[in-house]
């Protein structure tokens, strides 16, 4: 294989084929700090080690979405580089935790291919797998993404439409072995809400606006060693379909996980990624505000003093949340950028 | 506790009430690299290993200001989430170093309140302690900021004016314990003088000038978890008092800080904050310069090899300080942007 | 010595004088996750601990560039603060790798002189060496400025310009002692060319663009604490030759290096800088591009399983490298940047 940074194109995956993705990346105490400081992500396990030590880890856990990125990161040169669109995640489940010093590799195999209409695109379900430099999985998940064709007269595969589940059920929700959680200070986090305290169908409003700059996203998306051109290459970009530069979903994904500290600030844990969609795209100068609704209370049974909330985050560019603007009919508000499925673990009485 | 986001407003601070911030942070290698990327700082002490180590230490400490940024940070969500300015800073004082891997937590007492005359906002004087994880004070210091009122009608406390000390006197200045003075190494900073070649009165012209970008002060100011809306939301910035973000004012006074290593390499501790004003904002696209007077002399009894500086650093926005701007009568130079009173220790002969 | 942040000037240099930089500088594993975010560099090497333990390893070592920057940085307060270009550079050779951790300190000295005809200024040759805390070389080079002088009457030295190498010989590229380089695993690399795969006269395309930022470029070069003035004062520069801000031509290099990725995936690392020009300054805004010329294939005797290749990499702006552009006669293509001529080390069969 002589890898020659041009990337795939859609006549060339196969169903079924797996690619192991290159090089693998050791993530580091300064990748944690690097990561804070550009989303001012303020959650104690991943920021406080004596909070960590009292729920009986030796150091701060890396963030959940940070080991998401660098899985993600690392496929998109044999998945994405040709994408014109990140279309959906589902099954996302996390697996062990990962710390500071881990070596994270990812590997994909080819689960769905579909050629549009036109001819000129097709769709490629890929399911990702990252594991720790023990072979552990760290996380899991399938992305579809749509993928240019090189030449638009090369033949259709079969279409294969992989089913995917709407939710990651409970029983996939993978607390980390051993935790203390008895061991988890309240004060530290400074909310007192916990799993009890909130309800399906309640709403919250995140507040804080944040606004994004180039310099920030790129090197956030440099961080994760994610190449994909649009991020970063105005001069291409300029004549592209926005005139500009895109910004990562992923940075927006990790940005509204940031501002939902307030109101979900024992959300410790991302336990399972449901499902996402990027409604439209992000640019520097955009300001973000998130909203989130609590759609289900998951008990997990056998697990004393935990439980789990599915949420739904939905995020705003230019426009305060504070009426909870989102779906409107089979769309959205014209101010939507994100709907993200997902589920957290959070202690409970 | 639940806390919203939304913050405190005046009518909701009580005399003598203790706020204890939360989360705390462990403050990593990574984040003094962050650190000295962000402001260019050059003191060996915190830069360079075989110097600190000389000096007795295991480790290079974390940047004096760094760590006040720390402590400052977390008191934002509590106290000044909704102020209109930072207006000033008295008896700062510096502790037990703080290394790589402490965890910094920090509390606040309000020790004085006063509505002011227009009903719509009130000056929240509070003292706020930084501790490490073995307890230890890292950094103590009394800040006063104007704050908006919820409701104009709240009704106004019994005024309370703190008296506060002009400077911190020399007993309180703490060189951290056990410090090898004798074995710094003037080679190493470059310069040769010490506390003996400066005399009260002298002024430093610090020459270089710095411009500020907004990645850059956001970067910093989320690296402090400092969540004051106004250095990050350019969407209700863009409406606000000055049509877009504010940088933090702790971001000034350490691009000041960095830009005195010319000059005064060899101060190579803060001991003291004595006094600070923001005399105006400053904005991405500024260029700072500073210069520093010398106000005193200060020896330090029984303290072999070492003498402290009382410095007046002022710092001017788009203009050289070759001809040191400064006071004018009752106010200011229209260049000038911070003046700041602070006391530095220093190896003597 | 009383530093002053001024710098010298042409007739402040003396010929066979050897200047002491300061301060030293210890690099971490923060200072190489910067760097990573700043480029992109995804060679595993230098980012993954398990491949860089399958080569006997107990860490991965610093960015080859990094160390460079970093020893540079410290010798501009002393040579090129008041300098006018940076004109080339010659016999780059690099030592013992650089761990995190490592203090680097840095000496240089004058080697040639010559006044310009103007009067006006003076091209200044240094020899510049940076060793680690145990006084191991790291990496050595020859560069020459143009530097002002303070005073057009200040008289001329004699005229001595050094002899120096068209590139550095085979028997001077010291492939780091100890290194298992059959434990390299070219499925960590992703690309299975070697040695043997290259061939000299091939070009190669490394397709990517990448966009620079003020904040990022100011990062960087405050990551190596260079202090030239013409890449962080927009006040003074806006007045200059170019209107704005110039980036450090350092930073060209290390995105030019990241870029090359596609395609030299297996050049772990680089052993020597012969030689190379900045033809025109890049400035934010600017997407370069990149490609690269195999200028030879030089045998290591005695060197089992490595070989080295002398590369010509060109770096474009504003335009994609697919037909090669670079040498134009005596000139060169007007998007050309960068000309750049240096020698990796690259596992053989």
């Amino acid at each position: 294989m002589a890898r020659t940074g041009t990337g795939r194109f859609f006549e060339d995956f196969r169903l079924g084929e797996e690619l192991r993705h290159a090089p693998p990346r050791t993530v580091t105490e300064a990748d944690a700090a690097l990561y804070a400081a550009l989303y001012g992500s303020r959650f104690p396990l991943q920021d406080a080690r004596t909070f960590a030590r009292r729920l009986g880890l030796d150091a701060t856990p890396l963030d959940d979405l940070l080991v998401f990125h660098v899985v993600f990161g690392q496929s998109v040169a044999d998945v994405s580089r040709n994408a014109v669109a990140n279309l959906g995640y589902a099954e996302g489940v996390f697996g062990a935790p990962a710390f500071p010093g881990d070596t994270l590799s990812a590997k994909s195999t080819i689960i769905g291919l579909k050629e549009n209409s036109n001819r000129k695109t097709g769709v490629v379900w890929v399911r990702t797998m990252g594991t720790n430099q023990h072979g552990r999985a760290v996380v899991e998940y399938v992305r579809w993404v749509m993928v240019k064709k090189r030449d638009e007269n090369a033949p259709a595969p079969t279409p294969v439409v992989p089913g995917l589940a709407p939710f990651v059920p409970a029983e996939r929700l993978a607390p980390p072995d051993g935790l203390a959680i008895e061991g988890y200070d309240l004060a530290a986090s400074g909310d007192s809400r916990l799993w009890e305290d909130y309800a399906p169908g309640e709403r919250l409003d995140h507040v804080d606006g944040m606004t994004i700059e180039e310099a920030e996203h790129m090197l956030a998306t440099r961080l994760y060693r994610n190449t994909a051109q649009v991020h970063f290459n105005l001069h291409a970009e300029k004549d592209g379909r926005f005139g500009r530069r895109i910004v990562y979903g992923g940075h927006v994904i990790s940005l509204a996980r940031a501002l939902s500290f307030n109101g979900l600030a024992n959300a410790w844990r991302i336990a399972a990624i449901n499902g996402g969609a990027h409604v439209a795209p992000c640019f520097a100068g955009d300001t973000l505000y998130a909203w989130t609704e609590v759609l289900e209370k998951i008990a997990l049974p056998g697990r004393l003093g935990l439980g789990a909330l599915r949420l739904r985050t939905t995020v705003l560019k230019d426009r305060a949340a504070t009426d909870f603007p989102g779906r409107v009919g089979d769309g959205y508000h014209p101010a939507v950028v994100l709907d993200f499925d997902y589920t957290v673990l959070i202690p409970s009485r």
